[in-house]
């Protein structure tokens, strides 16, 4: 019986790849990867039998249950077996249903974590999600809704946190810009866009929920990740970022 | 002038480090770092003079101002100076002080994002911190109290989010989790603390908000993340820890 090492492949760029997940990956016997993971991270997997079982956003999407026959059955014919999925394994990374399905069958599982999205945006904006006086408090959320899933239950955690950012935020900019206003936010509280952290077509924005919540944007090539809060209209900050300021959408 | 990389070295286990940091590790003219990064991350910066500027909780610190003369003054005699912090730089790791710093003396920044503790806590756990119909918010919060805030500004996230992680919660469990059942949180939440997080001497335990609340704990040896919400009650995945599991305090 193998064993599963649910791995984080990081952001987008392959050097943001951990040294464990790339000695893992290199003796790996057969690795079962998100759509989005970086091709010179995967090409790092050189003894291995690859399987893409990504779920791409609007595109084909593989079952998660399918997943996990899969990746018990990579266990039981395979020793060394790679879950890897972008950013960290543990934040909207769908990992706990893999856990507990490998648990029940008896497979040993270890996560390597890896640096989720919103670590290089926050690294791309070169603000702080966290600054004394200002913010000592980071909320992660999706807007994204799932069945069994009410739309506002994101809600609490971006109201009440310093500094949020919002996963999978592609094409929602202005619903969630209007829906933290409606919320008690005010509409002057600064936010950022970024696009493709990470990777050379990476593009920043620096903005407003005011300005999100009056006008749809066009949808975008890549992941975006939507920041809000005071951190991110630091003058400094926004001033050394703008000399390479890109707008997009 | 040199170019200041602020560097995220990880959570402790030194190959939890990223290939774009080692190899900036390796290429480096000097690197300015906090108390407790790992030798063995340290050792891979070969040609480097090391300057340890930790700030230390408890033990001698380094004033902020003097690791911003220090960096300024390293960008002036070196072409590529390393700034070296614990996890990420942009979680708690005052880094905005530093930017801004370095952009108001005309030095270069680009910021290398790392493996926050938090994820390296949850894969330690075997937890997700987000969870289909259960958890699909997160907060990084810190119950640790600088000058000039006060000390709630921490619970409006906490209460909001569905998992939380508090950093630096060595010595605060007991106050912290009478402070969220005091604002609602029922003393049933499941909890965790994980104790040197992805080092050998890591310690996992989990318990409730109400068992922290009712019993102060002996000083820990090394950094606690705490671990707030219904995810660290998951059944199978407290069972399958369990078999490791590692009571500390």
């Amino acid at each position: 019986m193998g064993k599963v090492y649910l791995v984080g492949a990081g952001p987008g760029a392959p050097d943001l790849l951990t040294l464990r997940a790339a000695r893992l990956l290199e003796s790996a016997d057969i690795v079962l990867h998100d759509a989005l993971v970086h091709p010179d991270t995967l090409a790092l997997a050189k003894r291995a039998r690859r399987m893409d079982v990504g779920k791409r956003y609007g595109k084909v999407s593989t079952e998660q249950r399918f997943i996990i026959r899969a990746l018990i059955e990579a266990a039981r014919t395979h020793e060394v077996v790679v879950r890897l999925k972008g950013g960290d394994p543990m934040i909207f990374g769908r990992a706990q249903e893999e856990i507990d399905a490998l648990h029940a069958a008896g497979i040993e599982v270890e996560v390597v974590p890896g640096v989720t999205a919103a670590l290089a945006a926050a690294a791309a904006l070169r603000i702080s999600l966290t600054r004394r006086g200002v913010a000592r408090t980071v909320a992660f959320v999706t807007p994204r809704v799932g069945r069994d899933e009410s739309e506002s239950e994101w809600l609490p955690a971006a109201i009440g946190a310093d500094s949020v950012v919002l996963y999978m935020a592609a094409g929602a900019s202005q619903a969630i810009a209007a829906n933290l206003i409606r919320s008690g936010k005010p509409a002057a509280t600064p936010a950022a866009l970024v696009e493709s952290a990470t990777l050379a077509e990476e593009k920043r924005e620096f903005t407003t929920l005011g300005a999100l919540a009056s006008a749809e944007r066009p949808r975008a090539a890549g992941p975006v990740l939507m920041c809000v809060g005071e951190v991110f209209g630091a003058v400094e900050a926004v001033a050394a970022a703008g000399a390479e300021r890109c707008r997009f959408g």
